[in-house]
């Protein structure tokens, strides 16, 4: 498992370059290719903000026949708020890539991450997609070098995979993802665009609408659910092509739930990373929200505490105050009753029904002292549940932040 | 003006006392009385949080008749979280003020301020009460002692007053506030209830319906308009007393409107000193957003800006990172069009139309290093507007709330 990579599923290729576009000597464009001529089957999310960056408008025609052949991504610069000059290097961007691969520029998937406002450096981008395209190759070190390719203030590559045996098959996921900072993705597909990128291969064989139908309650449950600064960007995207190359069949409904958990595992295992990697945290917040009246009031509860910097310097400094936890719940529209909920903090009850439970506040400060934290809050009012991930809130998170643009 | 103070309108006597609820030694407890033996014709406005604290259950129905003899407080305890025994202390603060001062418990609003799901130190809470009320004047020493007795994570205190001609007569209407930290105060008349804390006084004649009805709009365009981190408390409180006891009277629509202006420029100044007290706020950022599609679009616009950690880091570190603010509008689910959007920073234009705008980079950073910085979007879209006051985010926001607790 733990030696899978974006690569490991069959029929891809990838690469990557430093064209210049970032200040950190780091790949910055990169390749990813399906080696099938008629491409892969592919189904892919984008940001919901109505600012969305040139690529998001590209991305979403290019992908509505629910097929691609590779993807071209470059981190440095967004290409948002770009105007007509933003959509015409959207397009240039395919066409290089697509000249370079062999394909039509509508096949290629154009992503962007990095400052808002400004064109893409033409040139710089358009070496960079020249020399990722002259060494792709299907290694891990291909992996690493696309994975790099799309990283900004990220400190480390995030990746995860899964097998899902199908029958006497077995098929492979695997993706790739950054994103540190503007991270409060609401991904639809179809529809509107986020910058969190998540890139996800597959060698399953399946068709785009069912591809389409399953990425959607996985990216639910995963990209959707985790939130640093709860800022959804101009450049959201979470992309999957399947191969086809491998010898799992996804066409009965047995084998789409199969393959929608390990899919929904690779994906979560993904959004986790995004939180643990947070612009200054030093540790993964999960909240758990349980019994809540209602879906829509399990979603809000979770997103309001996840969102709450008075909840997420508490759990910087360790601090079991939890009168922040529940008065979040209260004030975020959902159906809430304080007086049937109950809250722990890694497993300890530190309010219960409406009232204040007896604990040790320097054993659950100890507690919270791990690097990772759960806050679970049972609103005792119905069945509908949600987990959203984040991160504390800290003091390096300032200094990133008020820093970035100069 | 600047030498009016909460006790200038006719009819009004305070007082404060140290009972050592507080860590630091400054006033804890506060009464604030109508001469009236009838009581003031009285409004409030309470917190919306479905989390609420003992003190705002029983101050919505000791003002539900319109009346009100006088106001106590604390600070150090927020009385939230805690139950039935929390719903009889608060009602004993009542009972305890009613007693030196000679009136109902029923005539006297309770309000908390400080720390969530602890009960109350009564003792000391009766000690303060009795105390507070022996000393009671309308002196702007005796402001300053209830000013003082409700302040907690506060680095000053907060006041404003404003006179209004009514025919020959005059009016006066002053206010004192509390509030740096929690602060994102959904107000609402007879309903639900923050840890802001606002009273106002006034002399005018003015019955209590039409006080309650003049109450609802200054509100909404001041102290629900200012946020610091978003956080609707449990103990949000806006209470004004009419004493009656000067000789403006508030009987024709034209006076009213005057009223209500003069209203709505004392608690704007407070809003604004809020945000100006913000926990580490080093500036005021003033949120206006014109020409919005719907008063709707209008409000989600300029608080998801206000809101934006991005956005508050940018204005911290004097970024001119506009990418930021103009995401930050289309993500809130707000009818927005960049590309009928104009941004300004400061006066100057910086994105324009879908565009970016060519400005001085250092300029517009040299500009923003002011004490009020003015963030304006003009949506190009409708006619209505908002405008919202947050502060920026720095380390010592981290710090003070990483640690507050233990």
């Amino acid at each position: 498992m733990s030696e899978l990579h974006l690569l490991s599923p069959r029929g891809f290729r990838a690469g990557g370059a430093y064209a210049g576009i970032k200040s950190r000597q780091i790949n910055d464009v990169g390749i990813l290719l399906c080696d099938d001529p008629s491409g892969a089957t592919a189904a892919a999310a984008f940001t919901t903000n109505q600012v969305f960056a040139a690529p998001i408008a590209i991305g979403r025609k290019h992908v509505a026949d629910g097929r691609l052949r590779a993807i071209v991504v470059n981190s440095g610069n967004a290409n948002a708020c770009t105007g007509k000059q933003g959509l015409a290097d959207a397009f240039a961007m395919c066409k290089l890539a697509a000249a370079q691969l062999g394909c039509k520029p509508a096949h290629v998937l154009p992503s962007s991450t990095g400052i808002i406002g400004h064109h893409l450096p033409m040139a710089k981008v358009a070496r960079g997609i020249v020399e990722a395209s002259q060494d792709l190759g299907d290694s891990s070190d291909h992996a690493l070098a696309f994975a790099d390719a799309i990283l900004t203030t990220d400190t480390r590559r995030k990746s995860a995979a899964a097998t899902v045996k199908i029958g006497r098959a077995t098929a492979t996921i695997a993706g790739i993802c950054k994103g540190a900072g503007m991270i409060g993705p609401r991904l639809a597909l179809g529809e509107r665009h986020a910058t969190m990128l998540a890139y996800l291969t597959t060698d399953a064989q399946i068709s785009a609408p069912a591809l389409r139908k399953l990425l959607a309650p996985a990216v639910n449950r995963s990209f959707n659910a985790v939130t640093i600064d709860d800022h959804t960007s101009t450049n959201d995207t979470a992309a999957i092509l399947a191969s086809g190359a491998g010898d799992a069949k996804i066409s009965t409904i047995a084998a789409a739930k199969k393959f929608l958990a390990a899919l929904t595992d690779v994906c979560q295992s993904l959004a986790r990373q995004i939180a643990a990697d947070g612009e200054g945290a030093t540790k993964v917040v999960r909240v758990e929200v349980t019994r809540a009246a209602g879906d829509r009031d399990a979603h809000l509860i979770a997103r309001a505490i996840a969102n709450s910097p008075l909840v997420k310097c508490a759990m910087h400094g360790n601090d079991p105050n939890w009168g922040r936890i529940v008065s979040a719940a209260g004030m975020c529209g959902a159906r809430f009753d304080p007086d049937r909920a109950t809250l722990k903090l890694q497993s300890v009850p530190v309010f219960t029904r409406g009232r204040p439970a007896a604990f040790d506040p320097a054993a659950v400060s100890a507690a919270l002292a791990a690097s990772e934290v759960v806050v679970a809050l049972d609103c005792g009012q119905g069945k509908s549940s949600a987990t959203v991930w984040t991160c504390d809130l800290s003091k390096e998170y300032v200094t990133i932040n008020a820093d970035y643009h100069t």
